[in-house]
């Protein structure tokens, strides 16, 4: 027995819900002893990502021990770059490494557009969690923004600064848009795979947004997104940029339906600049270190600063992964019981 | 024979000048093969900071190369930590490393508020620079802005969150007020040996501003930012706050007389937040990376976007090492070739 929760979907349809939707970003991952059973079994993150009953496992594991009322597919951005053609390792407490990197027109000559078929091993994942979801809640699919995508590709790992990714804006710009342009139709073949394959809601990650000043953002981000807002299915879609706050102007006119906000961002401010939006966010993850009382007053803070309407609870960033399990669930137990609004139809 | 430079002193000041001055963060450093070399001979990054002779000359290198307004004493923020008991070491390409970090009251009661006595050779380095600029330009002194500071000394390195020293303020708020103290009441006494010793200026880094959210900034930041500017010998005093978007109404409100903006800001939009302050910035380093063409174009839009009037032509961020000599130059003769503009007295 179970009941089906739209809440999120019907959130972001602007359609009236009796409260407001909760979700967590990494709420698949080591936050969970469940999840770490299933890594350690793997024996690797990849192996993990790469098969579909292991990520259909950890897809749901926050659903079944937290009581979100989202699923999101466990996955990771950079497997589209690597279905371009660039692989790439995950090293533990190092993060994602490329051996090879684009630096040059010849190094682009070597990349394809990666179709949906390529990552066939996500859609597998998707079918199997929606399949054991059953209709409980949501699947969230995601992708990276091309921007962050790119970020990685021409960097080969995290950095603080992101230069090499941002010199070839200014020394290479039609290079830059030509990479762009790839992984744009990579995502957008990869999206429309994941909404075929059963992914009810999208959202997007531009994770470097906030390393670009607003005319490189203008130019080399915003347009991408755009697109692949544009083409993918029609299904509700979400844009999480973090850092562009200097873009939220822009990320109002985008042809999306929710606005997801880091914790840098004011929620009222957010509100004025965003006012066409779903919001979405925007608690810091650190937040989840404090005692269970000061979790309640912060998230009702936050509650109260967004307001019911148009509103979807989560954090400002992914969970760190040393939070402790009852502060993630006191998290969202005072999300579920914040307000019992009356249902207006 | 020479001219003595005083645009940086009078911007600050509110007098007027017949052009904008202009320098650059990091200007003293890899960027320049004379300041490589000294770093071979020296054999360490902190060797170059502790001996006085050696700091003196790499401080004096972009005034001659580069053509700045101003020279800024070569040293690093850590040196106050160290100062209170902290050590740390540079690691080549991985940067500061704590073996040891502050992390209980325990830990904190080992430290002391360090005197400028213990910084010996940073004043020493700032009366030599004084003695060998010889009034050319100005002599900029810097420390760490607490809150930077006191990340480092909790999470032990750089890191892309600092989410151990944010726990903190979540978890231990009364111990992190108190680390927080300790480190303010040091580099008041530090910068005020750094004017003692003849710093002409003063700049206050607080270089990870942007990892907080404006209530958490508000209460662990602005506070002994606005201590120091207060309680430190008066000299003109320049506040960078990187990434501290959502607090510009605040930092307005310090009692300094500059704000230095990193490259995602909007100058328009900083000018109307920040109307009681010189403007200082805000280029993105990597557009040093384009042709000489772009970067006169750049560098002649963001000179006509702040406008002629209490501003300090910089870059938005520290410069990168790879930037070419030449182009650094392009955009110091660009700022210093911009404008004739008539003197007003």
């Amino acid at each position: 027995m179970h009941v089906s929760n739209h809440l999120l979907v019907d959130t972001l349809s602007g359609k009236p819900t009796n409260r407001t939707p909760v979700w967590l970003m990494r709420q698949a991952g080591r936050v969970l002893p469940e999840y770490r059973k299933v890594r350690e079994t793997a024996g690797s993150f990849k192996t993990m990502v790469t098969r579909p009953e292991l990520a259909c496992e950890v897809t749901l594991q926050p659903v079944d021990i937290l009581g979100v009322d989202a699923a999101i597919i466990f996955s990771d951005i950079l497997v589209v770059p690597e279905a371009m053609g660039l692989r790439y390792e995950m090293e533990e407490n190092k993060g994602p490494v490329f051996p090879h990197t684009v630096r040059s027109a010849n190094d682009l000559a070597k990349l394809h557009v990666a179709s949906a078929d390529q990552l066939h091993y996500v859609m597998e994942a998707i079918r199997l969690a929606r399949r054991e979801l059953n209709g409980r809640v949501p699947l969230i699919g995601f992708a990276g923004a091309p921007w962050t995508i790119f970020a990685y590709m021409i960097e080969g790992t995290g950095s603080k600064t992101f230069s090499r990714a941002r010199k070839m804006l200014y020394n290479e710009p039609h290079l830059a848009h030509q990479l762009l342009d790839m992984i744009t139709q990579s995502t957008i073949n990869y999206l429309n795979g994941q909404v075929a394959a059963g992914a009810e809601v999208i959202q997007l990650f531009d994770s470097w947004a906030g390393i670009l000043g607003p005319d490189q953002y203008h130019a080399f981000s915003l347009p991408y997104i755009h697109k692949i807002c544009r083409e993918i299915a029609p299904v509700p879609t979400i844009v999480f940029a973090k850092g562009a706050f200097f873009a939220r102007r822009e990320l109002n006119n985008l042809p999306c339906d929710g606005i997801g906000l880091d914790w840098t961002m004011d929620s009222r401010e957010s509100r004025r600049i965003i006012p066409d939006k779903v919001l979405q966010g925007n608690l810091d993850p650190c937040a989840l270190y404090a005692s269970a009382g000061d979790i309640r007053r912060e998230t009702t803070r936050m509650l109260d600063a967004f307001g019911p309407e148009r509103y979807i609870a989560n954090l400002g960033h992914g969970l760190y992964p040393d939070t402790e399990v009852d502060s993630v669930k006191c998290f969202v137990d005072t999300v579920k019981s914040y307000r019992e609004k009356v249902p207006r139809e």
